[in-house]
Order: structure tokens, then sequence, then C-alpha cells
């Protein structure tokens, strides 16, 4: 592919992409359902999430019922306290969700790299 | 990740995703991108590939020009003709932009296929 590609290439282009677990009826984990989860494990809250991923409540709470509603046991415990007031935290699942799809994303972001070396190198 | 999941999340979960060459400043080559010129490849035309492809005429055009200026010579070359009358085929450097990105496309689906595996097999 270098040849084809103007001569500063190997600096100024590169392989990206995305990946995700899909399910039956809709997507289960991705890279953004995966930074959720981290930031509710991190603040201890759906809210606190949301806002720093500058996503809606809304948005944030409706992603982590599509992954609860999917897995088999939830992967977000929220705690009763009103719809914004309780605290919410990663399950023994949710945890484990996390490392797993961590670990894809960090095998994908390798592929990326040695893929955009093949092209370019 | 299995025992997280539905008892028969092998047969019905899977890792999907997408991979793009992108370039400092637009995308250079995708899936669609690569759909397009081997449509083009094959029929001799930006139109009937297009049509093939369910894409406007000026969806296909513009797409052709990004990768057309972006690449050191022509990956589609228009003969003269009327703004749809003339052929367009592939140059060699089309083929063998398609040719690399295929075989990135297809060791990116092998890698999918081995992260479903160790993730739900």
């Amino acid at each position: 592919m270098k040849n084809l590609l103007p001569a500063d290439a190997a600096a100024t282009y590169r392989l990206a992409g995305r990946v995700w677990l899909e399910g039956p009826t809709e997507r289960f984990l991705g890279i953004g359902r995966l930074e959720l989860l981290t930031h509710i494990g991190a603040t201890g809250s759906i809210s606190k999430a949301a806002t720093a991923m500058g996503m809606s409540y809304k948005r944030a709470w409706d992603l982590v019922q599509s992954m609860n509603a999917q897995a088999r046991e939830p992967l977000v415990v929220t705690q009763t306290g009103g719809s914004r007031g309780g605290g919410a935290s990663l399950s023994e699942a949710g945890a484990a969700a996390v490392a797993a799809f961590a670990a894809v994303q960090a095998r994908f972001e390798a592929f990326l790299l040695a893929e955009t070396r093949r092209l370019l190198g």
C-alpha cells in the first residue's frame, strides 16, 4: 500500500477501527460501553460517569439497562435512593466483563498497529 | 465472558467490527470503498457500481474523488464521454489497493473469529 500513497504516509496514515460484541438483537459491549462501565466503577455513580463522558444521564442509563438485560447477572448494581440519588457500582460480573473486553480491545489495538506497520512500514 | 452471558451465547453472540485506513484529513479506504472499487472493476462503470451497492451516483463519485485525491496515482480512471456516459476502470494502483486492503480485511475477519472463539468458545 505504501507505494500508492504520499511519501509521508507512514507518518500520516494508520489503520483505525472499532470492535464490539454483538448479541442476537443488539450490541452488548463496545468501547463506549466499556468506558462507561469503567467510569461507573471509578465514580460509583451513573450520573457522574455520564458527565465524565459528555453523555446524557438517560443515554448512560439506557446503555446500562441494555447491558444488564443481556447479561446473566447485572453488570451494574444500583442502590435505591431516588432517580439520581442512589449510587451505582460494578458487580463481580461487571468487573469481569470490563477485564475481558479491555483485553479484546488491547489485542485489537495491537492488531491495528501491526497492520499499519505491515501496510506502511 | 461466556459465563456472563446467556447459555446459548456461543451461537448468538459474536465480536463484530470495522477497520479502515485513515489519512491525515479523511478516510482513505474502508470496506465500503473496497466494495465500490471491486464493483467498478467488475462493471467498468461508476454508475453501475453505485447501483449495485444501492448508493447514489454522486456518493460513489465523491468516494472515488476522495480516493483518487489521496493516492499518488488515481485508483480509478474514467474515460471521457459525458457525465455518466464514459466508462471507468481500476488502474494498476487501484487493483493493488484492492488486493492490499482485501488482505487486511481478511486478516481482520480471522481476528474477529478467533476473538469470538476466545470469548465464547
